[in-house]
Order: structure tokens, then sequence, then C-alpha cells
């Protein structure tokens, strides 16, 4: 049997590159359309990889030349939709998994040029990518990345996409009301509101994988090589909050909490993401099918974050200190968080819960590199409100 | 006192010209800002208003030749962002009245392209509208037009904007769940989502009013001269349902129902339209409230209002049959419908129930036009699922 094809849409990002060598491994035929748009913003913000991560082309031939196994790729942007059409028809694939998106929300609210950038690229792509589907992969599977984010912070618990609503005396499962925080987080609303019309209208089939914070760099793909290495972002637009404090602390610089750290997030590892996908499309959505699973293993505090970062960085001798600064985002210090993730678990998801070990190895890594690290990258500069000064950093003992 | 200015984007239009000459009349500093793109898509599309209207020149000379008063024009297309700026910044409005928008499903339905427009057009105008107010005008109030059809048909009654749920034991005050039907739709959920994030984080004031689907044509200001006369809109594509019916009678057409006609919508009179844009600037929302008004007066079913047009037809010597077509779109033809009204009447709203005399004149002014009806543009076109072959109508007695 010829092995399934498969249309990976952004498999240079974070995501996208470990899930691509997953899916390849697995024994799917894998296709990488990505834009390079990600390495292009990079350069416009002065900002690069902790790791030092190499040229698609390097990359895929390294991966060829290790395992035999060959990975296709397209310098295509979504947002293109002749070329785009033309991938998508030439590829025949089985299914398409869409990662190719601009996924910092400190980047979308930089201003009003990046919030539309950001919206034209998520949302046109996305759009593009249904019509697309529509027209030259009807039966395909999508594959779509969403966030938690899109959900924010509701005081009831947060179901996967839908919620049964009694009113009145009436009742209906209807769509789970989003309250998304940035301009970022409203691109994945209304890429979620397509792809739920296009499953009704047209018939297609897709998961919408609202996932979690991801931390963490390697997957047994990725380590396998330097030339295989995933990007590992620190910096204030797309540095996630672990893998933040976990290169302060190899710094010996404060672990920097925005405002109070009450702010809860979902959060998963990225041998979870990758193990996720999979699943996903080992058990694809029906036809007109739109389902939402909900993509992360644990919920965490930032100050419970900063505390695990603080005490295993202290335990390697590193002083692990938590600074708290003003919070440049709008968005609730203490709040109820508790969300459902039963659909993935129930499809064989295994967890992998952060550990000591892992933190650890973060914070080796971040030493490892870091002579890499512009620590002038760090602090937040983009502000959710406009004009108003920004206060200095208030230290805070740990 | 200065009388209040307000910037009134899509003042061109159905709902905007009205509003225009209405709050001008009322004393309001009116500038409008328009990009005729409407008329555009009209000559694209070979289509026309039943009434023939004058240029925006011609418009405004002759309400200032009426009235003496000034209206401003623009002619500015809102995804122009540096002009948008510089209209704004100059006009310093009080309020804007954001109607600048693609407001038909089928155009939106067409094809890739048009839908692409529909969504361009109207989320990056409706993005930088927010930027501007943010940089240019924070204290004014934002009044923005979206749809009765954000919410589609829950089988649980329609709040305005927001709903309480209880869920296991909790409770939260929520977006309502939105479930748009057309692309033309899905950016209406996507202002709406944009508007809550910009007042939320920005403190911006704005007033969402979820308009039902609006019928006739006149109000006292169109109607005071030819050259200030308001489209009428009769076609497949910009078409409304009552104001195509009465055409179809006027021509001793059948009047076509699409499907069952169980479909039950919400509506109102554009006389009410202009009266309740009035009563949103006179109750100006707070500094960053966002609140929604669901904006209609009645809900009819498709196949009641077709009903009410027969009959009225009937009794001025006409056919009035009643003809079901195979449904173009994918809607549900039979379902629980009920949507709250209650804070525009709080404020004042005496609406205008659909009368029959209110049908007659739309029959007679259709009868007075008919030499330019052109029939072949009245049958529907566009379909909302691809590739399905298009049955003949199919004629019921009525």
């Amino acid at each position: 049997m010829q092995p399934e094809r498969i249309l990976i849409i952004g498999g240079d990002g974070y995501c996208g590159w470990a899930t691509s060598l997953r899916l390849s491994r697995a024994g799917y035929d894998v296709t990488i359309l990505d834009s390079l748009a990600r390495r292009e913003w990079d350069r416009e913000h002065g900002l690069d990889s902790l790791v030092p991560i190499a040229s698609m082309r390097r990359r895929i031939d390294e991966w060829s030349r290790l395992t035999g196994r060959t990975i296709r790729f397209e310098h295509v942007d979504a947002t293109d939709y002749p070329n785009l059409c033309r991938v998508v028809a030439e590829t025949e694939p089985g299914a398409i998994v869409h990662f190719g998106q601009q996924r910092s929300a400190p980047f979308s609210m930089i201003d009003r040029d990046h919030a539309l950038r950001t919206h034209v690229n998520n949302t046109v792509g996305n759009l593009n990518v249904l019509w697309a589907l529509r027209d030259h992969a009807p039966q395909a599977h999508l594959v779509k990345l969403g966030t938690m984010g899109e959900y924010g912070t509701p005081n009831i618990d947060v179901e996967e996409g839908f919620i049964t609503i009694e009113h009145n005396g009436r009742s209906d499962r209807l769509p789970f009301p989003k309250q998304p925080g940035s301009f970022y987080h409203l691109t994945k609303v209304s890429d979620s509101d397509q792809l739920y019309f296009a499953c009704r209208t047209w018939g297609l089939r897709a998961t919408d994988l609202n996932q979690g914070i991801v931390y963490g760099t390697h997957t047994d793909e990725v380590a396998s090589s330097p030339a295989l290495a995933n990007r590992f972002d620190y910096d204030h637009i797309f540095g996630t909050v672990l893998n933040r404090f976990c290169v302060q602390a190899a710094l010996g610089h404060p672990l920097t909490v925005y405002g109070r750290g009450g702010q809860t997030r979902s959060f998963l590892d990225i041998r979870d993401t990758v193990r996720c996908i999979q699943i996903a499309l080992e058990n694809p959505a029906a036809e007109g099918e739109y389902r939402v699973f909900n993509q992360f293993t644990e919920m965490f505090s930032v100050a419970e974050l900063a505390g695990r970062v603080s005490a295993v960085a202290q335990g390697l001798g590193l002083d692990g200190e938590i600074a708290h600064l003003d919070n440049p985002r709008t968005e609730r210090e203490e709040h109820y968080y508790n969300c459902v993730n039963t659909n993935l678990r129930s499809l064989g998801l295994e967890p992998t819960p952060l550990s000591d070990e892992t933190i650890a190895g973060l914070i080796r890594l971040a030493a490892e590199h870091r002579e890499r690290i512009d620590a002038r990258l760090i602090a937040p500069r983009v502000e959710w409100r406009p004009q108003q000064p920004r206060a200095l950093p208030r230290q805070v003992a740990s």
C-alpha cells in the first residue's frame, strides 16, 4: 500500500518541523509547504533561535541521509492561492496539517502593521486552505492548529470546542464562547469559525487542535543530528514562558513573571504535540465533521512555573531568583481556570508531565548556547495598552 | 454649542445614505467616508438599483440646496489606512458609524475571489477603524453594524451579544455563541470579536448593532427629492427577501421562496434602522464598554412573508403566486427562532411594524420602475454547496 501523503503547511516552524520529522519516520509521505516567513520575521526584529537551525534544504538533506526518507519542500506562502492550489493538486494529500501562521501574541500587538500582517497571513491563509481543499482535495482531513488562548479565561470549565447550554427551558450544543486576548488570538478564533462553516457547508472534515503553550525542543527525531535541531525561542516576541524562564535561569538572571503570576494556562511538552498530531491523523474526522480537541496535558499558573524552574535552577547551583514585572498584557492575574482535555486522551495520548529533568535539560541547553543569547531581547517591550509609560522592573524576592 | 461631528463610513449605501440624511437633519455635522465600492460591484455584476440613484456629489448638493446643511464626502476606502487616519484626525468625530462593508451573503459565496474580497474588505476595514480610533479618536463612540445572522439559528433564545451560562456549578456572562452561515456572516463575527477586544484592551467605547434584514426604501429625507432617492436592490445578490417579493409581485412573477420557507429571520423597516442608529448615538457606550443591541422589530418566516406579500398583491389585482425553489443555501428550513430585542426598545425605539401599506407601497414603487427591472437578475445563481447540479424551479401552488 502507498504511504499516506501528508501536506504540512508551516513545516519549517517550531511545532511544524518536529511534526514533519515524526510523521516522516512514522511512514507518511511528507510534503512541507512553508513561506519561511518566520525566519524573515526573526531577521526583521533582530531575533534568533537559541539553538542554531539549519536551512530547510540542509534539514531535508540531512534527514534523507540519516533515514533514507524523502521530505519534499515547496517554498510557497498559503496566502498565494494559485501556488497553494498547485501544491494541493500535485500532492493529492490524504491529510493537510496546517501550522502555517504567525503565532506570537506580542508580535500581533506591536502596532497596526503587525496586527494587520498577522490578520492577513493567518485568516487569508486559512480561507485559502479551505477553498483549496474544497476544490482540489475535498476528502482530505484538515488538521488545523488552534490555541487554548481562543477561550480566554472564563469562570466556567472550558469544554472542547462546544458546550451544551440550557437557557429558558431549551437546550442546544453550541460553539464554546471565545474571548481571545490579542490580534493573534483573534485570528485563531476566526479560523475556527471558518473551519466549522466549511465543514457544515461543503462537507469538509476537520480537526481543530486548540493547543496549550508548548515547551521543550527535543523530540527523538530533531535530537538525532545538529542539522535537524529545532528552533528554541527565548525572546520577548516568540519565546514562550517556560523556555524563557529556563534561559533566564541559565544566565543567572531573574525569572520575569508578568504581574502577579496568577495567570493560569494550559501547557504541553513538544513531544506530546507531535504525538497529538499523529493521533488526530490516525483517527480522522468524518465527512462534514468539525471537531475540536483541547491539546494540552497540564495547567500551571505562571508563578507556579517560575517556582518550578527556580527550584531546579537552585539545585543546579544557579540563582533562580524571581522578579515580577508590570504586566504588559491586558489579562486577569487571578482567575478560575479549568479546561477539559479528554478527547486526545481517549484516543490514546499518554501525557508527558513536566518533570524536573525536562526543566534541567532546558536550562542545560540554554547554558550550552549561552554565547548566542542576547539578554536585551528577553524583557517585554510590546504593550497591550497604548501610550502608557512603562514602569521599571520591580524586583520581588522569590 | 458646536454640533457633534459624526463620521459615517459607508454613507453611500442602502442604510448608510438614509442614516446620513437623518443625522444631518437631526443637527449632527456629518462627514461621509465611502469607497463607492458598492456601485462598482453593481457594474461588475450587471446589477442596478430599481430606483435610480444620483451620484454622491449630486446627492450632497441636492441636500444642501434643500436644507442648507452641508455633508462632507471623502472618497476613501476603509482598507486604505493612511487616508482613513487622515480623515479621522481631520474630522475629530464624537462618533463613528461604520456601515462600510460588503453586506451580501451570496456575493461572498460566489467563489474564492468574492469570499476573499468580502473578508479583506470587511475585516481589514474593521481592524483599521479600530486602530484609527485608538490613535486618533480614542474617546469617539463607535457604532458598528453587525447582523442578526451572526447568531445563526440556535435552539435557544438569542440574547443580545452575551449570555449567562451555568455549567458544572459555576456561572459566567460570556459572548453569545455564533454560527455564521456564509463568508459574509463570518466577517461580521470576526468584527464583533475585534470590537470586544479593542474595548477591553484599549478602553474604546462601541455599540455593535446586530441588525435584522432591512426592508423598505423611504425615509422622510430620502423621499424629499428624486436626487436623494435611496437604492432598492431586487437582484439575487443584494436584494433582500421582502424587497424581492414585492418586485416579483409587481411583475406578476411568482414570489420565489427558497426551500420550504420555514427559515425564520429578524426584520425591520429602514425607518427603524435610522432611528436605531440615532438612539445609539444619543446614548453612547461608556469608556471601555462593548455592548450589543439586537436591532430588529419583528420575526417572520420566509413563507409568512411570501403569504403577506401575496395577499397584498392580490388585493391590488396582481397574481401573487408563490413558487418554491430548491434552496441554494445551506440552512435549516424548520427551526426554533426567538431573539431578544429589548435594549433599543428600552432606549425609546417605537417599532414600525410591517404593514400592508408598506408592502403595497413597495409593490407600487416596483411597478413605477418596472421598465428598469431585469427579471433575469432575480433567480438565485449562487450555490452554497459546490458542484451540485441545480434543479429547475419546482412551482408549487400558493
